[in-house]
């Protein structure tokens, strides 16, 4: 049974930022809970965004690849598309475009998803550049990021809500990937200007919270010391 | 496919903090994703002990009651019951006892439950008297509380672990419930001795956490002058 109000999340941001990034979950394996969403690769190897189950990585040289089914991420976001239309936008701010959209939906107490099809304007993403083992830090390896931007350009970008009291497991608040329609750009959004686009919104009642529970570097790990929700804004930002 | 790696939970601890305390999910809807849990009903009715299948209720009154499938709950926790046993302990205070199992486990950085039978002593339980619309905060209503002791009581106790990083939507640590062999006294457990017992464990990889998005109290709620975290430890400790 194909569960459209179920957000399925493998691993939790607050792992990576110890730099716990082996890769636990593979791509065969995520795409068994969705065909849409968003993640990371082993050593944040680059951004991915997964539309109509095809899962693209932005890596850090500005490539947008296809990855394979043993492709391995430590975080990843999935679920199955549902969306239906929320509103039009034109010429609209990333910050207009967040206000907005919490306004209609009144879903700021759980999780959602919003589709954004359109041009966008001035939009800006990183994708950060693979690390091996022994890996730094999450503020560490973020810094081997590169950085692109775009006029204008028209794609899809992949957002997921996540409410505050889940703020560790998840980003608080909005997480924006992209990738154009050439497949030519994308990444981890971070700002864009709406021209002229749509917005669509899935609402969810449940997030199912995977935990990588063979892995023996998290399982042992400390957190206690761990600024998680600074860190994880800092470099979720 | 029975998910024997899978905590189901209905709401979250976060919500009864400002009293929303409507009731959200149905007893029969629960037991379709377990057999056996903990939670509490509408209103704070209660402390709610599910083994195999049978869901008890102690109320204020310190009876046990078999509650029906249209009872309905602000929260609650359920799994399908696929316990190993852990350890034999004799003499064992509850601090030493949750020590021992976090040594045992090394659990703590996801979800597990541990199930103990035997003989305890000096067991105190709590149990809050059911409140009405307009419901008060989670510290006001649990002031309606019972305190029931024994000197010695064979009986289970279903407890769940919670990671830290999900305090708030769970509370971090250990969160215990008891019913003793006679069926005639339980509750959410304050303090415990075990004199002699097995402690059996059953870990999960995956938190299912279901919200309630068709209660508009809930939904429309804002959380951000809720002092979540110290007014569930104040309450549930």
């Amino acid at each position: 049974m194909t569960q459209y109000t179920t957000l399925y999340q493998h691993g939790t941001l607050a792992l990576l930022v110890p730099g716990l990034l082996t890769g636990t979950l593979k791509m065969g394996d995520l795409l068994k809970h969705g065909d849409t969403g968003i993640g990371t690769g082993e050593g944040l190897d680059g951004e991915l965004i997964i539309l109509d189950g095809e899962p693209y990585q932005v890596d850090s040289e500005g490539n947008v690849n296809l990855v394979t089914d043993s492709f391995n991420m430590p975080f990843a976001n999935i679920h199955y598309d549902h969306y239906s239309k929320l509103v039009e936008l034109a010429d609209t701010s990333q910050q207009g475009l967040e206000k907005k959209v919490r306004a209609l939906t009144n879903g700021t107490n759980t999780f959602f998803s919003i589709k954004i099809t359109g041009t966008f304007s001035g939009i800006k993403t990183r994708a950060v550049k693979k690390s091996v083992p022994p890996f730094q830090t999450l503020a560490e390896t973020a810094r081997n990021q590169s950085i692109f931007t775009r006029d204008q350009v028209n794609g899809t970008m992949i957002s997921y809500y996540s409410p505050e009291l889940f703020d560790g497991a998840a980003v608080a608040g909005f997480h924006h990937h992209f990738l154009s329609d050439d497949h030519k750009f994308g990444g981890h959004v971070l700002a864009f200007h709406l021209d002229k686009g749509t917005v669509s919104y899935q609402l969810f009642d449940t997030l199912e919270q995977h935990l990588p529970i063979s892995n023996d570097a998290y399982m042992n790990h400390d957190f206690s010391a761990d600024n998680i929700s600074d860190a994880i804004h800092d470099a979720e930002g």
